[in-house]
């Protein structure tokens, strides 16, 4: 008869207890294939418990599979294979390595932001209050591309920002415009022949690399994107961003979005990606205007994101399909649910229909402004100063120094680490010869600490010397 | 001379009034290419207004390509394309159909919760808290498999409701099972053949093949997926739900465990994905114990998601990744960002750690548990009692109606339609012959109106005689 000391059962309840026990010794073959199991109301006199307590024991185990019964007869143990159960890992024991972060001085590379500047106290006054307020929407399925306050202010917010002339039928919201960059590669398919700028961001290609899309580097001028390049390559879709190109600061001329256009609309299969991550930061004069707005033939797809202009740890973006395009994403991929959680779609509709949007952004473009300004002016009165030249800074968050120095762009950023500065080169988002890039530092200053800029100034001045 | 009357501007400012009349001038030919401009001195005195805001309109026009500058001369128009601007779209113009959904009476195939069974004060409660004390490291840039404190509670619940022995290491989160899936078929890249359960879940297979991956379906028994017909597929990777298979409820019981996992043991490119996806709703007994329990080889990649137990719009799921191949994960994926808010992730992790989730997870088992009752009730007190086998209302969110009837499954769905009823049958989700699986109606109970129970069953007495 199976007998079990019920008093070391600790915590779990009695059921469990017995189940686990039976199970066990199951496993253990210490109750070997197809013996009969004790009648509940035996095995429950026997251990003096109760036959309900017996019972979901059985129909447990019976529900798992561990063990069989025969109608009239009872329960038997099922055959089960042997040495097929060792013993469990601890949970100690998982070997995996997770690299971690070191703290460094200055990082001149993170994009993120700080603490004191995002609106804590509205952010969690509007949550409380769409909490409060929309109950049942807030549960409710959402269409695919996002709920439809969202879609609703970021089309006034385009209008009347961007000079955009959009339904929010057109917008499909999601979580990241990497998300967002997923689905369009599901969309047109694998076939597509992706043109990136080179240099550029690259996260971009190691996204359409990892989906195994074909993607062609095309190269810049002092324009952007080259057309001849472009007309040489095989590309029927770009990526590229010409209110403010990363890292080179480039802004497209209206002569050259002709350009593009044209190509685009030369092939009923071509289109353009136009990403205008940082279009909001634009320190002298209006935001730049975008490619889309000038399309006449629905060849632009929009992208943009609320990770620059509100917080990188919302992931909130969103992309404006052209019409015709629409209706065919809607066919084709209009099953997935959208992958921005309500609460937050409905929070942040709210805190952009309040105006709350656009204070913030202009209070964080003078933020940033200021912080350009006192980098600048901590070089200037240093010998940097007379080393260096600084480029494209009047948008985005960052700029470039044009260095004059013997060393390689490798051991500047190396050296720079030694003395817990992080810095990127141009260079390194540039495939094939580096030549003409040599000696460009990208400094981002979105989230840097104004009081540690002198010393790192100092840092590589050492460094470049 | 350019002569704009500015009083005409309405709200905009005087510069971005001068840019855009000289622009529209610029664009319609009103000033041809080469054209030299007055200077900013003359333009401001014929207008009657400062020269900054001349040379800020003059700043943008030259940043967007619209003029050109020539050093000691000025500044000219440039040579743009003819005929390239059309005027611009209405917004209202933008044709798109946004199919509407048709309220109804009873809706059997929504997987929603309803208002009252969300625990909007504690989650509004853990929300501000985290507002509050979380400030910078909600801004902090987050792990690309999500932030550490939420990954440890998930461990410590896998291990105390689950029996799982895993590290908060192997936990990959992301927005939603769906994106999950994205991300591991990127992981294994495109030319792996995915074996999927016939039925099943279609939306599995059609996420699959959006990422043109091959998929095959693998037929049932009653034991859950057949061996024998795994043995004739090509697949080397399986997706399935062993502890409770949608729409069936099958419990894979342990001996097709055993041979599930030695099939994929074999060859060491086959894997396993396990779904869990409804495992907290069991009624009788313990939850089911998980595939990835037993497995001793690094084969199961288990995935559960809070949409079910939380809320469907609050977009948070996870997986566990055999240790293996968390390594090659971060390395050809980890440069992607975690694309759940890290707000949310903080608050889903005070949840759990406070025990509310456990709370919760009870409260809805009951809720759930007392609408399958009254609607059981319903039937057996009705006439359709008689007409109908319930099967599989153990666990989940539904149970199937066996029916006995001359109407095909198409004709009940759509009679039901009409009555604004809307449910959904077996064969849908099966391919090929549906011989078997006709007349086999899913009720889906986890947010229908108790009150409008009686009327829905004696709607589908109608139909179905």
């Amino acid at each position: 008869m199976l007998t079990y000391n019920l008093e070391n059962r600790g915590n779990t309840t009695l059921y469990e207890f017995l189940y686990t026990s039976i199970k066990n010794d199951i496993v253990e073959g210490k109750i070997i294939a197809y013996e009969k199991l004790p009648s509940k109301r035996t095995l429950a006199d026997h251990l003096k418990i109760s036959t309900v307590t017996v019972e979901n024991a059985y129909m447990q185990l019976l529900v798992e599979g561990y063990i069989y019964s025969v109608e009239k007869k009872g329960y038997y143990v099922s055959k089960l294979q042997k040495n097929f159960f060792h013993q469990g890992m601890d949970r100690g024991k998982v070997p995996i390595n997770t690299p971690k972060k070191q703290d460094c001085f200055m990082d001149f590379k993170a994009n993120s932001i700080n603490a004191e500047n995002f609106p804590f106290s509205v952010w969690s006054k509007l949550t409380r209050e769409v909490l409060n307020e929309k109950n049942a929407q807030l549960l409710q399925k959402m269409p695919f591309n996002g709920i439809e306050e969202l879609r609703h202010v970021i089309a006034e917010y385009l209008y009347r920002f961007r000079g955009m002339v959009v339904s929010q039928d057109q917008i499909v919201i999601g979580a990241g415009t990497e998300y967002l960059y997923n689905l369009l590669i599901q969309f047109f398919g694998k076939d597509i022949i992706l043109g990136v700028e080179n240099p550029g961001y690259s996260k971009i290609s190691e996204i359409y690399k990892a989906n195994d899309v074909a993607c062609e580097y095309i190269s810049l001028d002092q324009h952007g994107l080259s057309i001849s390049d472009l007309e040489k390559s095989k590309s029927n879709i770009i990526h590229i961003s010409p209110a403010h190109h990363f890292p080179t600061g480039i802004v497209m001329p209206i002569q050259r979005r002709q350009e593009i256009l044209n190509w685009a609309n030369e092939q009923e299969n071509r289109y353009i990606i136009e990403d205008d991550y940082d279009s909001e930061f634009r320190f002298t004069g209006r935001p730049i205007q975008t490619l889309q707005s000038i399309d006449e033939n629905e060849k632009v797809i929009y992208i943009n994101t609320f990770t620059k202009s509100i917080a990188p740890t919302i992931r909130i973006s969103y992309m404006v399909l052209p019409p015709h395009l629409m209706e065919s994403f809607r066919k084709k991929l209009g099953f997935y649910s959208c992958t921005v959680s309500s609460f937050e779609q409905y929070t942040l509709a709210r805190f952009m229909e309040k105006g709350y949007f656009e204070r913030h952004i202009n209070r964080m473009r003078n933020f940033y402004k200021s912080q350009r300004d006192l980098i600048l002016k901590e070089i200037n009165e240093s010998a940097l100063g007379k080393k260096v030249k600084v480029l494209e800074k009047d948008a985005g968050l960052h700029f470039i120094l044009d260095v004059n120095t013997r060393r390689t762009d490798l051991e500047i950023m190396e050296m720079a680490r030694e003395k817990g500065i992080e810095i990127s080169c141009l260079s390194e988002y540039y495939m094939g010869s580096k030549e003409d890039l040599r000696h460009r530092i990208i400094i981002n200053y979105s989230s840097i600490d104004g009081k540690k800029v002198r010393e790192a100034v100092n840092q590589l001045l050492c460094i470049i010397e």
